[in-house]
């Protein structure tokens, strides 16, 4: 029997997934194993490998195939359904940039990035002005097309590409919310924790007894070492497929949970790949539901379990194994104290769970006014130190610590980072019916009974793969829009009624 | 100005070693770093990479180039000339075969492959035999269209696709030269090497201190570590690209120089891939010329220049600095007898450089008949254990120590074998030309003075790629044409001649 259109679009997309397999996995080695002078090589690879997946997606084949697939979706299960809605929003994004504004976008990024090094181990913005200019008005004509294919605005096309399904007048907001209750709430919580503050946690743990910590723990909390690895890397990050997870941390001996920590975010994102539907993994409705809900997993692990006094209990006797440490210093209660000290900084990476979002805020609003054109890139500098300054008080000493700190616009990446304050109000709402439904799950947690957290993960989050949209999968899981309420109420709780109870 | 047929076909060559490129670091990553239950999705993603090369090599677009570029030779420059040469040879050995041969030849293997490690086992050919005369009778198919397309004889159509350039023909002539003097030099080396045994080396030595030892020899020999790797595997072998080589190799703790002469015999291939014209890297015209060339270069670094007493009064100090070794036994005199001890032995693995060439004599004249159906796959076991006990004066334990202990026929790689021992002709003919052309080699070698060797290679054979075929390769670099005469008089002198000195 001949294969039905929509049989021959699984089949395309299948290749489409190995394709992209094979090029995760080769990342990966790039970071971790490759040899360092072998980049050219590798580059090359890569490339070779995007460009055939671009090839394979805007072929005019796999436009008749989805318009034939298309025409008779009434023959089609719900997911097949969801599997062709999901094939046509790639091939739209795909097609909607011209091959030339591909190539011209990627050498412009790979330029802007090495000059984005350069310039911020220099503290010097000029070096990298230019090239910022030149990714911007590219990423304008890009955000023009693909909005009119989309059929949304300019900016929301570009976070479409990143998390679909949130628009910039919801992000607006929660955000707008969030920036009413956050400065108050800082400096509550920065008073409250300056009565009590925590012992220091003195002395160097070696890299090899953290990372034996973190395999124990990652290997409790069900990560199957038999389908993944853990390795090391300037940078955390998830790469691979749900068959074949690849998740890195950074250990330093200087600090004794910091590589700890690290893992637990990528182990949040590696749980989250490994439960997608086994059924489906092959095709677009079996991938995970964008950056978003991604980072919602990592932080729920990392930011929201991972610093709480129950995950701590259980811990314990895991320091004690592997670090052998004592005294008052590593009680519970003081790594507990240790772990959610919130401190205003200027750089993102090592904000904490409270002043994270202020930075997320900040660079959502400057993005949305370069893209627009009403921030020239000559005045970014002023406009960051500015933003840093009144929203937290501190002027960052130089650009290298204000808007030289991060990678994203370098490589064209305007419209990613409201995704990691979407993930955080995602966990916390996610979390708030996690407890309603299991009321017994700080118990669980502290006697190291995992597998009731990630059933319901699975359940509401992980299993549905990209067969329903960002927003119906949160109100789903949690009986309720997405709203930055749950995060203000943990956040309070945690931060100021917990700690003076 | 739009590009010629020839440079059309020159971008889609660079694609193809792209892929190529890609699927070869999946593989070492298969073997060196992929978790163990990750096979499946490694499997779809390297048959994905395999058939977009199956596809770009068998398009109608790819022939139509050809013929337009053949149709212009006189326009290009010579090496283009035998790059497009290099071209047709591959598009000829892909087309030849029709995909649905391909297909049944890429299952039968598989299948094959497992149920003859289970009957190795489990020392039963009974369990074996169905999957062999199933894959004998898809690589006879495959040898008589390779033959047509090719004009070659069926068995030489399959050598074609290993070491192209070398006819049956002229292996027979080789081998009955060889063959006529193997029996009595092995008897005669034997015999005198019994009357002044090594001393045993007795001892463990750790695998960390064999590894810091095996990275010291290939730094010297000039394996460049910022464009390769060495790491551990089961059965050294040699994966990646020119600018990203990666070599493996076994260490045993008992065994304190086993680890170290697979490096030198994977760095021998990894030097000839580094020293490929870098300009040409990315054309079939900048490869190898195939595995009886690259063995070659295997067996010269392994065996003539490895296992001799320059090389080990170099590597004397090393095993002081690494190893710690003192005593009788680690004189270098003691060293190299131990290294070049012969032994008659019935697994090919474990044989020695004289008694080596009697094993693949034996697979060769088995594999001729039971391609052309004079000895059917029931009699194999006998014709073997017959073979060995006639060439060796042994009989094979079991068919597990015969005609089931090399994976090669499971996986259906017919004209392979030769391959091993034309690589030992050819490297004991380069370096009787390498060392008239170079007087001092062995002084240069003791003193830890490897450029010279190098430089000879890299301008007589690693420089070259493929742009002259393999018969005048090597008459250009030694001035004749292949003979197995300059092995029989490297071996005469070095088993027999030297040890009487």
């Amino acid at each position: 029997m001949p294969k039905s259109p929509y049989q021959q679009l699984e089949q395309e997309f299948r290749r489409l997934h190995a394709f992209r397999g094979a090029a995760s996995v080769l990342r990966w080695d790039a970071v971790v194993m490759m040899p360092r002078g072998s980049a050219d090589v590798r580059g090359e690879q890569l490339a070779a490998l995007d460009s055939e997946c671009h090839v394979l997606l805007t072929s005019p084949k796999l436009s008749r195939l989805l318009e034939r697939a298309e025409a008779n979706q009434s023959q089609l299960e719900d997911w097949q359904r969801a599997n062709l809605w999901e094939m046509r929003r790639e091939r739209d994004h795909a097609i909607a940039t011209p091959v030339s504004l591909v190539t011209r976008l990627a050498r412009a990024t790979a330029l802007a990035e090495v000059r984005w090094a350069e310039a911020r181990q220099e503290n010097s913005f000029e070096l990298f002005a230019p090239h910022l200019e030149e990714v911007v008005a590219l990423t304008r004509d890009k955000a023009q097309v693909l909005s009119k294919a989309l059929g949304l605005s300019p900016y929301d096309a570009l976070i479409d590409g990143f998390s679909p399904g949130f628009l910039s007048e919801d992000i607006d907001q929660l955000f707008r919310v969030v920036s009413r209750r956050l400065p108050s709430l800082i400096r509550e919580s920065i008073e409250l924790q300056a009565e009590r503050p925590p012992l220091p946690l003195d002395g160097k743990v070696s890299t090899a007894k953290q990372r034996a910590l973190a395999i124990d723990v990652m290997r409790a909390l069900g990560f199957p070492f038999h389908r993944g690895r853990l390795d090391e890397s300037d940078h955390p990050f998830t790469e691979g497929v749900p068959g074949d997870v690849r998740i890195t941390t950074r250990f330093d001996a200087r600090d004794p949970f910091g590589g700890l920590m690290g893992a637990l975010h990528e182990t949040g994102q590696a749980m989250y790949d490994l439960g997608l539907p086994e059924a489906w993994r092959d095709q677009p409705v079996g991938r995970d539901r964008g950056m978003a809900l991604e980072e919602s997993q990592s932080l729920l692990l990392e930011m929201v379990i991972g610093r709480s006094r129950a995950f701590l209990a259980w811990l314990r006797p895991l320091l004690d194994k592997h670090y052998g440490v004592t005294g008052p210093a590593w009680e519970v209660e003081n790594l507990y104290r240790a772990l959610i000290r919130v401190r205003r900084g200027a750089i993102r990476v090592e904000a904490d769970e409270l002043t994270y979002p202020v930075h997320i805020v900040l660079r959502y609003e400057l993005e949305k006014k370069i893209l627009d054109g009403s921030l020239p890139i000559r005045e970014l500098p002023e406009a960051w130190k500015e933003g840093i300054e009144s929203r937290l008080g501190l002027r960052p000493a130089s650009d290298a610590e204000g808007c030289l700190q991060d990678a994203h616009w370098a490589v064209g990446s305007f419209g990613y980072f409201p995704s990691y304050a979407l993930g955080s109000f995602i966990a916390a709402q996610l979390y708030e019916a996690l407890r309603r439904d299991q009321p017994t799950l700080d118990e669980d947690i502290a006697a190291g009974r995992f597998s009731g957290l990630f059933d319901w993960l699975r359940e509401h989050v992980h299993g549905l793969g990209a067969s329903v949209g960002s927003q119906e999968l949160i109100s789903r899981a949690t009986g309720r829009t997405l709203s930055a309420n749950p995060w203000l109420r943990y956040a309070e709780y945690k931060y100021l009624e917990d700690v003076t109870r």
